[in-house]
């Protein structure tokens, strides 16, 4: 694949580190492999944003402006309980989702998408933590209690933060060929969890 | 420990993003359950620093500035193939790390502190496809080729990008107890490798 790959994430007030910068990591690598991909971030006003941690990113782009999204990642975090209720945000992710190839989440970013009505009748899992809260938000989703990832059509939806990594080596995996994912997996010295349905996590929070 | 703490890490062009960013993530979500955690970012200049990915993050302070460090993390990445020349860099971390409660590196961080003298005649670790180059450094370091991450006084080296995270679950460990370190992995969905000498990569890049 020589063609650029954009991947872009949606960024908001109170996002999780880990469900952003865990999945750009295996993404970067994959670039230093393949040196097609580039990175980028939107916001709703297109300014900096600050993570629930604290640090704060640089963003690329706002909702005025045409984004390019190969590769759409909307990340979970606290701020999605804000973000729920934003009409902008929600009707954004839906517009965009129509000009992207790949649309995932990771932990609550699946919140997002199920209410802007993209896992509609889909299967689709999130972190186990608030498990109870994003199935919540939309009854039409076929809400996977046990998974570390669930692949349904073009969308990935990742479990609760580190499990965003194992969905994104998946996706490179899918782009570039198992043994490229590997090299990446290696190269950042992460033991990959290849079983999508593996988690152990499910149980620790009370849901299998 | 009711003490604010104060978490800095040192950015400088082309770190590698889950270098900083999973550490931080393991802090930020320690910070949910203690609420005595801050994250700062340090860089030469003050200016926003942008990753060998792409990502760029807003810094608080430059060298010229007074600045806290309970903790001091320093990662790795492309860049520190410059910096490693980088006399003011590495003098800032010297000086620095006399301020510091708490020293660690991730991945190729090491060569950082190795060059500022920080590791001469104790045991260390760094990432594994650039463990020679590392080594090369100073060879006055015990340098430990199969290793998750060291401890040695008050100092930590951590092997390649994601080991970072179980260095950083190991400081919490010791800072808040063991029971907190295991809510902060399990809340982040992460498996934290718990045994610091457990690392499968030396292997794989033929170091073992």
């Amino acid at each position: 694949m020589s063609k650029k790959l954009t991947i872009t994430t949606l960024l908001f007030e109170d996002f999780e580190l880990l469900d952003v910068f865990g999945p750009l990591e295996m993404f970067g690598f994959a670039n230093v492999l393949k040196k097609n991909i580039e990175l980028k971030f939107v916001s709703e006003n297109g300014k900096p944003v600050k993570s629930s941690a604290g640090p704060v990113s640089i963003v690329d782009y706002s909702f005025e402006e045409i984004v390019p999204s190969d590769i759409l990642i909307i990340p979970g975090g606290a701020g999605t309980r804000t973000e729920i209720n934003n009409k902008v945000l929600i009707q954004w992710i839906s517009n965009q989702s129509k000009k992207t190839n790949i649309i995932s989440s990771v932990c609550t970013g699946a919140a997002l998408l199920a209410k802007a009505g993209l896992l509609d009748y889909l299967p689709a899992t999130t972190n186990k933590i608030a498990f109870n809260w994003v199935a919540s938000v939309n009854s039409k989703v076929d809400w996977i209690p046990v998974a570390r990832w669930v692949e349904s059509n073009n969308i990935y939806t990742s479990s609760g933060v580190s499990a965003g990594m194992d969905m994104a080596l998946s996706i490179i995996a899918k782009l570039y060929g198992h043994d490229i994912a590997i090299q990446v997996a290696n190269g950042a010295e992460y033991e990959w969890h290849q079983d999508s349905s593996y988690d152990p996590f499910s149980k620790i929070h009370n849901l299998a």
